[in-house]
């Protein structure tokens, strides 16, 4: 018989952290705790192999599952001593959600689940504290109500209200028993109204109407985003697990309470712990905001004994896990109890200092350190942040906490549709709420940051914002937020809709207009990470950099080469379409000549200013790639001021234009296709590339010390898909570079090389590597021939793809291993097979994808090339892949 | 040393049938013929591997080459018994090209090389025949004249024709020795003015004047073109031979005469030898079609010893060589010389005869006639011939020769450039001309059939109509073409350009206007090809059908099922295509709904109708493919004509029509992606199939003992590029189809499977074979895709791409195997992996490919699927796959 139902519980636990697939990750962590000697309330977690099998059958539960919660229910009353559903000595259980992957705040749990009014008059005669039973049956009512009954939240809020307004009430602290008994007969009263039913006082029938509510979050809407905007793959991680533990209660009077912790600080990785706490609350208190919580430190004071077990315990975990935490725990009576831990989220500089700092003590090594960071985060060092001398010429209209670190300018919006609608009509917003909830999950991400008026350092926003590397202002109480109005009010200051505001997460602060940033500092901690990664990558980082600008920030960045230059950018500047548009609109190849001798000087000199910056390190330059007629206008008022300043008629380019048209452009005349029927096009570029290369060469100025070499230019032509295409334009190309050698009469090594990007390429690849001196991967045309999808066209059904789960990524922003891999794994093998030491990057932009750049490890490629901006996520992910791929 | 000369001269012959690589096909064949008695003047042949090497080394002969011909000069001057150069006893030589493929006209050729004033004077006095020798200098010096040195034709025969003039001379044979003397001075003086020097009257001089000219002509632009149409791979095949031959002389006098004949009749196949020569004319008179010669039944009057001897060489050469003949003859002074043997070309019906023919004379076995017939050529069997019945109600204009079978209809052009540009602009055209030459080739391949005044059976117009399968009548005397003009005159009519006429190239006649056609008889000898093909092929052929009337045409010519039926074409029909339209300018799934129930019973008629006409051979239906814009107007008329009959304003078609509108629509929203975003279309379609087979079934009147089993309706999936699109379809079409079923009460086999046209299905047909039922390779996306190439777009650029003889072929019309091939071998090998016996067919339009045929033979496909017409040819061409797989 298969198990289903793992105890936890002291000397009787049956699981541990490695289990985390089973138990999901808190299930697994309670197990951990409890068998390390953690105080953990007892309990049993049930397997997500329940919620996958009720998925795969038709909704329905394993047949043994009830007997043996029952006989996981009989343990937990004797370890309790306490009796489910018995009104005399009841045992109250909460019921939580836990995936294997964490998706906080994503699912549902139900407290105090076992109340009924003969417990609570028990209750209450018990603990001699009628308040806290009431209260805790209101509590029990409404999130049961809302969460396995699915009775709007707000219809309970409106029942408060209204009682405390007829009381004349403010705060909640100030409801007594006999007002809270009143709030749950209206309670009562609301439920048989939605539900047309009484709500139900048998435990028992509680107990399985959350363990269904439960599983049914797993699929909820809110949980479905999560899941794809974390990469998470339902394939491999399905399903939560349901945690049944005995309840501890953080409300039963001024020596109780509740709080959430980190054992350093999640926003700079300080080695200290960090965390808020309410007394005389329960969890859900801290976490939704509500209250402003107090700080960890104040502790101290209002229960030292319980502060030096809760640090104390904090250590024993840092040391138990190897890592920081990110811990729940509830003060009952005095008595502390674990909830939860697991490992804590952190903004990216915290990740890098606690990596480091665990190195320190000798925690971890220098490879799990570096395989501890995101890399996709550190995407958050590196853009810049405001600028301290501009701050002060702003107006600062408030201060919250500094919850998520960075620069966010952007237009104020007020809830999460609106967000995503600006945001995609091309605006920049901040999202601006009282206090965030998992609906505004959507709206988080589309903003370039969130500022709240309620909720600490761990609130929702706050933790989610940090997850995103999303800039973050919460708590910031000063203002008054009214999201129907679509204003927010500081004093006699209002913000409305659509102005423009800028927040700095780092400080807290609020800024009224644009403040300008400046590029962030990247020694320290982040050097030392850099240094680390290069210590043990394998693969080369490039960049992809079509401007001297671009270049500079990819070398400042790391970059040890261009892995990709556009030369058709070049070509779009405002001084030099016109000649290009000449060269185009030519009707022999000796026009065209005429036209390119005018680009030509232009060209040479991009590529001087690209080699000089590179100072050696090699430069790969991509010959003409888009179809002609992009260089071409398509309004009719710009088509006739074309026609005017190139004093041809209008019908006479109209019919130029006409004739360049394609149905499937991308498929269409481009790339070597344009070399090959134009090759006077490629001649002048090559020619440009290797007149600047010599020049530079001679006059000897870009031999750098870091480079240890000269520059050899590299020559790319994109778009080959036959041999005989390579082998045509490389006849035609070699003589136009060797007469440039003989001319300045120096000697010079070239490459000449192709893009793997048409899959024909990657089948013959074999073939071209006889020729070809390099390949260089163009993931993106490959992965577009290969699903055969068009990228301006795909977004109408790629939605489709990832609501119906029929893809799981998008296949233009991560490496489609399966399909587009196999390909070029063909092409490497292939290719190596025809010349062994065949030098392979990538270039597409998938190059900078840390899953792309494991798999570039694992296939062997030599080096890949991505925008400048991800040059140290490149080369912290193939850090990561060699460490991995030792294992 | 390497070997580049073979000599050949009975006993002392060096080469063999064998070597054409080396010898060329002609030169291999003198070499033969010499060996086994044929009386051939001697010589010697200068291989193809000269011209290789030419063309490899910057155009130098090999060194050790001229060594080489001097010996067999040497050689030759003792075979013959004549001295190269001497003018007392001179040898004179021909030098011919002769490549392995044969190439009729392409290259160059000259004649009486070694004369000069000298040895003209000591034959004419040798022979007592000055005029001969006289005709024979004007003739040397006109060829080499215009074939080595490049001066125009026009210009000698203009000389000729201003003697005439001045003499009162009408035709050539009135010509005398003087006269000849006095064209030769005239024409010697034009060669120094066009080249500044004298004509050359060294032999040697002459000898390597012609042998360059020769090795020239392999890359003139008439050759590379030939070569193009006639799909030879220079990779394979390259470069001419050189044949130097003692010369004989059919201009001799009375007793002389030269000519060509087919050993059997070339356009029926008839056993009785078909032949022309001419009386006291050199072989160029009989090709060139300048004066029209006699029947080679005359021979027998004029030589009946000569003639004799030719019958029984004839019969001798057959009987070698085991296949009819094309032989070229001399007669000098009564003693019969063979010059040239070939397999002769035939049309069509003519090598069907003649195969099945060989096998009943026990030359061949049935495997070889099969081998024997092109299967091209038997298109040229399919389509209609004139209606018998009709032809009396139009007007008979003339009656030429039947020089090439079959009908043409089209408008009058001439000349091959108006041809080609009618051609490309949708005209069907005839070609007329007083006669054809080789640069008319571009001109005769775009006319529908071609129809000249002069030439016979054997001229150029002719022997390339048959080759290319054209119809044509030549020689039609009573026609006068003014080409120039631009018309025909017939006694009174006049003929333009524009007008229509129609050829009957089996009879010879000629029509003004359009005769109606009838559709050819497919029994008789064609039937026993057919029959045997069968026999040996192990690949399936079914066909491409949309409509009844397709899918009846496929099984007249022997299709044994639809492979490819495409349901998109039906809902173009005009009765449909409102609803097509009302479903996609739905706003939601149930408007679309509504409009796709008015859509579903006239699809299930389809559906009906075609089950009933393939009676239970298996049909394969493709669900809707192309993207839902297609079915939209683009015009500002049809729109606003549209969105009056639609009842919606203009704004929202256009608005509609702009969000529908793509980029790169091929690989866009399309195919399973429309099937994802839009189920119900899918399912309304699967539902049509499924309620039309089972009732069909149900009716139990469509077991056909051919199929001898019931209706099995194979479903298709297109565009399908990873596993999980076809699960998600399948899992919901599948219930659709078992409702179906259910519904009717029986019991029904059917299958769901996928095209494999979008490259990752082939990578990941693993995955989606463990879902599948067949794969159907789509090869036109397939190609599409993994070229990268626009089938809408690429006709920009692959002219060049075959003009700079980058891509040998055209891979939408003959399958890539290097490239395509190792796609659809992976898919095939992945497939059968994960499911041993996965029915794999191809139906893209390369599956009537013959070279095509052959490849899905050898990756191990069950079936090819191509049009209607091409069903017979697929047949043959898989019974060679076969048999050449044997060997």
């Amino acid at each position: 018989m298969k198990k289903f139902v793992y105890f936890f519980g002291h000397k009787q636990t049956e699981g541990n952290a490695s289990e985390k697939y089973i138990l999901g990750g808190k299930g697994a962590n309670l197990a951990e705790m409890s068998k390390i000697g953690i105080p953990v309330p007892p309990g049993f977690t049930i397997s997500t192999e329940v919620c996958k099998y009720f998925y795969d059958n038709n909704k329905k539960y394993p047949e043994t599952l009830k007997k043996e919660v029952e006989a996981n229910l009989k343990k937990l009353e004797t370890a309790t001593g306490k009796k489910f559903g018995d009104s005399k000595n009841p045992l109250l259980v909460s019921v939580r959600s836990g995936a294997a992957s964490s998706m906080p705040g994503m699912m549902d749990t139900i407290l105090n689940l076992g109340l009924n009014e003969d417990v609570v008059k028990s209750i209450a005669s018990s603990t001699a504290n009628p308040r806290f039973a009431w209260d805790s049956y209101r509590r029990f009512i409404q999130m049961y109500g809302n969460v396995v009954e699915n009775i709007e939240h707000e219809k309970f809020e409106h029942l408060i209200d209204s009682i405390k307004d007829k009381k004349g009430i403010r705060e909640d602290t100030d409801m007594g028993a006999t007002d809270w008994e009143e709030v749950v007969r209206a309670y009562k009263k609301l439920f048989k109204i939605e539900k047309n039913r009484e709500f139900p006082d048998d435990a028992q029938v509680q107990l399985w109407g959350a363990i269904g509510a439960v599983i049914g979050s797993w699929n909820n809407a809110r949980a479905i985003t999560y899941r794809r905007l974390n990469h998470i793959d339902e394939t491999k991680v399905f399903g939560t697990a349901i945690n049944v533990q005995s309840m501890v209660f953080g409300n039963l009077g001024a020596d109780s309470g509740t709080g959430v912790a980190f054992t350093r600080n999640p926003a700079t990785g300080e080695k200290k712990s960090y965390g808020e706490y309410l007394m005389n609350a329960q969890g859900e208190d801290v976490v939704a905001g509500i209250r402003t919580p107090k700080h960890l430190d104040s502790l101290r004071e209002d229960n030292d004994k319980v502060y030096d077990q809760l640090i104390a315990i904090f250590s024993k975990l840092e040391k138990h896990y190897r890592d920081m935490q990110d811990v729940e725990f509830t003060i009952e009576n005095g008595k502390l109890y674990i909830l939860q831990t697991r490992s804590g989220k952190r903004t990216a500089p915290a990740s890098i200092k606690v990596a480091i700092d665990l190195v320190s003590e000798k925690l971890i090594t220098k490879k799990e350190a570096l395989l501890r960071i995101e890399p996709e985060k550190l995407d958050q060092l590196l853009h810049p942040t405001l600028d301290p001398k501009a701050k002060s010429k702003y107006k600062l209209i408030a201060t919250g906490l500094p919850a998520s670190p960075g620069a966010g300018v952007g237009e104020v919006v007020f809830n999460a549709e609106t967000a995503v609608e600006w945001k995609e009509a091309g605006k920049k917003v901040i999202l601006v709420r009282a206090e965030t909830s998992p609906e505004d999950i959507s709206g988080m991400n589309a903003a370039q940051g969130i500022l709240t008026a309620r909720g600490g350092m761990t609130s929702h926003a706050a933790v989610v914002a940090r997850g995103m590397g999303k800039c973050c202002v919460s708590g910031c109480e000063s203002i008054t937020v009214s999201e129907i109005e679509k204003k927010f009010r500081i004093g006699d200051l209002i913000v409305s809709e659509g102005d423009l505001i800028t927040l700095d997460g780092s400080t807290g602060e609020v800024f009224l207009g644009e403040v300008p940033a400046v590029n962030p500092e990247l020694s320290g901690y982040f050097g030392t990470i850099m240094e680390w990664s290069d210590k043990y990558k394998k693969l080369g980082v490039r960049t992809n950099a079509d401007t001297p600008r671009d270049a500079q920030v990819a070398r400042d960045f790391g970059a040890t080469g261009i892995g990709l230059c556009r030369t058709e950018h070049m070509f779009f500047q405002a001084d030099r379409i016109f000649a290009v548009r000449q060269m185009i609109l030519a009707d022999t190849a000796e026009q065209r000549k005429v036209a390119l001798a005018k680009i030509f000087p232009m060209q040479k000199n991009d590529f001087l200013e690209l080699f000089k910056i590179m100072k050696g390190f090699p430069v790969k330059i991509r010959l003409l790639d888009p179809p002609l007629h992009e260089f071409l206008p398509k309004e009719k008022a710009d088509i006739e001021a074309l026609a005017m300043e190139m004093g041809i008629t209008v019908e006479k380019l109209q019919d130029k234009i006409d004739s360049l048209h394609e149905q499937n452009p991308m498929m269409g005349h481009r790339g070597c296709r344009l070399g090959i029927s134009f090759p006077e096009i490629f001649e002048m570029q090559v020619r440009a590339i290797a007149e600047a290369a010599c020049e530079v060469i001679k006059k000897n100025n870009v031999i750098a010390s870091e480079a240890k070499q000269s520059l050899i230019p590299e020559i790319m032509i994109p778009l080959i898909g036959e041999f005989n295409e390579f082998k045509w334009l490389k006849d035609r190309l070699v003589p136009v570079i060797e007469d440039t050698i003989k001319k300045y009469g120096i000697k010079m090594t070239y490459e000449i090389g192709t893009m793997i990007e048409i899959p024909r390429a990657a089948l013959t690849a074999d073939a071209i590597a006889t020729e070809a001196d390099f390949f260089s991967f163009g993931t993106n045309d490959l992965t577009q021939m290969t699903y055969g999808f068009s990228r301006d066209d795909a977004g109408k059904f790629l939605k489709d793809y990832t609501d119906k789960k029929i893809l799981a990524e998008d296949p233009f922003k991560t490496l489609d291993t399966v399909g587009v891999g196999r390909l070029m794994k063909m092409a490497v093998d292939l290719g190596r097979n025809t010349k062994k030491n065949l030098h392979i990057g990538i270039c597409g932009e998938q190059g900078g994808d840390p899953a792309t750049i494991k798999y570039c490890h694992q296939i062997g490629l030599n080096y890949v090339s991505c925008s400048p901006y991800r040059v140290p996520i490149a080369r912290l992910a193939a850090a990561q892949a060699a460490i991995e791929a030792e294992k």
